[in-house]
């Protein structure tokens, strides 16, 4: 018997992060019951945007034209520049931050063990970048990791070596935590960093 | 600013159960970072599924052809018939038990106040079906919920009208599980239906 087309919808569902057999399924029976047009919506998005999403050439972030919106507009401040990982990061700090300035994406961090270098990270477009002598700050935002870490470390080198400030996001006690449960890493960092409080 | 693909995909992507803003993210960034060719396949699969799967014209299952699988292979019994709520439900059972007969697909459960009524059900396709004289045994494997043990008695009511014998699933402690952790309903049900041990 040749699978079906929900075995294999089931199956191609299971594409998605995080989605096992079980959610696939309920995944395929909910479409299939309450929501068959947006199921088709899906397909034809999905079509569309993994045939033509590409990367910004000049910030290596997603975008389905040669530079992507943030890179184009003219209301961004160019001598500002922050680094991030991925385009999820991007995002976060988009939406989350009054930042005008622009990005560079690198699409990952330095992690000589999988392979991952500078080259793979673009950073001879990113010094290129900083040669062109209009980035005066460079805001480095990698995640708080051992390898996020080696990688701001590295871009920060870079951008020094060609007169641009460095600077990183501040590390310490999440705001509306509580102290009880911030973990101690973060809690020793926070109190050796500890501010002075100004009047 | 038009929206851009990648915030259509993500608002594409949120259709599916359980999935809200930042999971659809993920998976958007997940599918163009990685899985692009798993993507077009779950493009092209979700627009054949959406399109070519209807019911099954005698279980009510969902199918691609006007008799499903089950229904139209000679290897089933037709004396047994399982009666079942979703093709979630279904499914279960055929990955679990050996059963070797047929199902009826309710498509849902008694709910007068979701004007769910016997005919929402196909209950009329149901009744002919046992009047055609085939079926000996109804299992009803509907949810133990209230409203499922309202039509769980409904179908025993139209089956023994007709001659036909109705079982259900037997209630209980799960296997595996431990009693201490076991709802009270069920703890009760299982006390008051306990069974002799035979040699």
């Amino acid at each position: 018997m040749s699978t079906s087309l929900l075995e294999q919808l089931i199956e191609a569902l299971r594409v998605l992060p995080g989605v096992g057999q079980k959610s696939a399924q309920r995944m395929a029976y909910h479409l299939l019951e309450r929501q068959r047009e947006g199921g088709l919506r899906l397909s034809a998005t999905l079509a569309q945007a993994m045939e033509n999403v590409r990367h910004c050439v000049r910030c290596r972030d997603f975008s389905e034209t040669d530079l992507c919106a943030i890179c184009a507009s003219p209301a961004r401040d160019p001598s500002l520049l922050c680094a991030v990982e991925t385009p999820a990061d991007r995002l976060a700090i988009e939406q989350a931050t009054g930042y005008r300035g622009l990005y560079f994406v690198l699409q990952g961090r330095l992690s000589p063990l999988d392979g991952i270098g500078p080259r793979e990270l673009g950073l001879d477009q990113f010094a290129q970048r900083l040669d062109e002598g209009e980035v005066r700050e460079l805001i480095v935002a990698t995640n708080p990791t051992v390898e996020g870490e080696a990688t701001a470390h590295y871009l920060a080198q870079i951008a020094r070596a060609r007169g641009v400030r460095p600077s990183r996001l501040a590390h310490g006690v999440p705001l509306g935590g509580e102290l009880e449960y911030v973990d101690r890493g973060t809690l020793q960092h926070a109190f050796g960093s500890r501010l002075e409080i100004k009047d």
